[in-house]
């Protein structure tokens, strides 16, 4: 690959429409001056804003489409109406196409889970991506998946989350050796259903070369007990958008309080510099973006109302797992793995009954 | 039932034992004055607690034993030492036997399940109890089920618990019509597991006495959309232990921005009754307690690790429970709602492919 990144934007699929995707890439090319940027979308709306902004309009391209995918689409619908011509269906195409190094949607997350994968396809051993987060935590920042692309997940597919978001781990986090808990709700080993225990009793097993360590409770996500909790994507989308809810639920009260008397107004004022790096820190759009995990390309997913720091903030993820090769990174681990399984899988032959206690 | 509540307390099986159960209840007496306690535990420990406090030693009665449940207990094991002597079990007991309107445990979750479902016996209809936890909200409070007591639930097991969930809304948070929603991860029919989905159609097409809301989300349940979030048990605690991780690390970098520099600090001075306001709202004692629903007998599960305070909460939830006999409610409900499937069953059973879209 060329030692510049193209990122090829939907510039369609947000609450927010072009203009905060363009302030968005805007604000990313700042901070990443040698980026190049696809924007899919209506060239009558992104030809303004990119002439608006000359250093922005030298380092990317326009290629137009009027078709976009609603939020309120079903995948079938989103595919009937936006196969081969919707801006989402062409950001990803052009990753496929070798001219981007990574796509990024604030579009429809289920839409963009099946065109993601029908376009870019699954890697070998891959039934199905994962959509990864990077989660605050009170010793830094947390990978968790899935976070919404799989509303269930078998024993296997959960073993492949801990594969790939380990590799995430040490990518975007720069953790050399990241550790990696299974979500659970209690640490016995008597707990969980059916698909944890195994995909626990897997990881235990297999070598790899991580340290899995064992199961994890809903709190030690911001604990940061470990650099990735892995589970499904019913239960990862639930944690993650409790976790926000009640973020604002805090950010409420605190306010509230702080209006409550002439003190506590006063007391605002003199810590107010806290209280923005208390905004800051609790920001959701400084850690938007999922990453989709599993596919033979990169795809973050930006929140559908992320505002344009949201969506730089989810081009810089993107811009990151592009440089990083993530892609290839997960590749290597997956076939290290493939070869324990079967190894696993021989010695399970050898021995007629394989102890699960 | 008389009109004088009485309370059995298992003082043995939190993580501050007896001390910190005697000194609950002592608040609890404070604020609830008519209200009798048994407490179940080491005699030689609990005398002299109560010794010390003339006026709830009046409203109390000892039972002797010295076998506690501990935490790392599993539910067989808990059984196997625990059943008809450990103080857990006692408590229980205490309701079943009809001397206590509501028993009261800090300890292990898992034993506790196991033993209020033998001594108990579910309700009629009722296959497994739920643990249901009132959480705070931006509009008040919100009940969500089950929030623990079962990993699996299928769709008759979600219906069941809407229907306690309604009854504990009205007896709880006082709302005369509560709106009841299925925790999902859209609030488009296609996403969710199918026994959410089944339960959603059961919900919608059954006569029910309340206002079913359909899907909500993660982040509905601080925002108070509904007033009842009904979930399996295994979404339900990682939600609930995520929620409070969340609120532990704001808290964390609340008090990390009040240090940064002399003006904050000063600021905190003047704004400190407002973070005492936050403080308490944020707190997780003063909404502690889960209640075991679909039980014959009302068994409050606090939180291991609650002080004093908490378990004075936990006391009040229970008080509130017994005294609004929550158990007739659910009971009448149940049978209304038990009615209305056996007349569903037959109009399923006249038409040959009922809509499930």
């Amino acid at each position: 690959m060329a030692s510049s990144i193209t990122i090829a934007l939907d510039a369609m699929g947000g609450d927010l429409g072009c203009e905060a995707v363009v302030s968005g890439a805007s604000i990313a090319r700042v901070r990443q001056p040698d980026v190049r940027y696809e924007f899919h979308g209506d060239e009558g709306q992104l030809k303004p804003l990119l002439d608006a902004d000359a250093e922005l309009k030298a380092v990317s391209t326009i290629h137009h489409t009027d078709v976009a995918i609603s939020m309120d689409d079903k995948p079938s619908q989103a595919l009937r109406a936006g196969r081969k011509v919707s801006s989402m269906w062409l950001a990803i195409d052009a990753v496929k196409q070798g001219r981007a190094h990574a796509a990024v949607s604030c579009g429809n997350t289920g839409a963009l889970t099946v065109m993601a994968r029908m376009v870019l396809r699954t890697m070998p051993g891959i039934s199905r991506p994962a959509l990864a987060a990077i989660w605050p935590t009170m010793r830094g920042e947390t990978v968790v998946l899935d976070v919404g692309a799989n509303v269930v997940a078998e024993h296997d597919a959960l073993v492949n989350f801990a594969i790939m978001g380990e590799a995430m781990a040490r990518t975007a986090l720069g953790q050399p050796k990241p550790t990696v808990g299974l979500l659970n709700i209690g640490a016995e080993e008597m707990k969980g259903n059916e698909q944890i225990k195994a995909a626990a009793e897997t990881l235990r097993s297999t070598h790899l070369d991580f340290e899995f360590a064992g199961f994890v409770e809903g709190d030690d996500i911001s604990k940061g007990t470990v650099d990735v909790v892995v589970t499904d994507g019913f239960t990862g989308n639930i944690a993650l958008k409790t976790a926000e809810g009640t973020a604002r639920l805090i950010g409420d009260y605190l306010s509230n309080a702080m209006r409550r008397s002439l003190a506590s107004r006063i007391g605002y004022l003199f810590a107010r510099g806290a209280f923005n790096v208390l905004r800051q820190r609790m920001d959701p759009s400084r850690v938007n973006g999922g990453v989709f995990l599993g596919l033979n390309g990169v795809v973050v997913k930006s929140h559908g109302s992320a505002t344009a720091e949201g969506i730089a903030a989810a081009l810089d993820l993107a811009i990151d797992m592009a440089r990083n090769d993530i892609i290839k990174k997960i590749a290597v681990d997956l076939e290290q793995v493939q070869g324990g399984r079967d190894d696993a899988a021989e010695q399970a032959e050898a021995t007629p009954e394989p102890s699960t206690a």
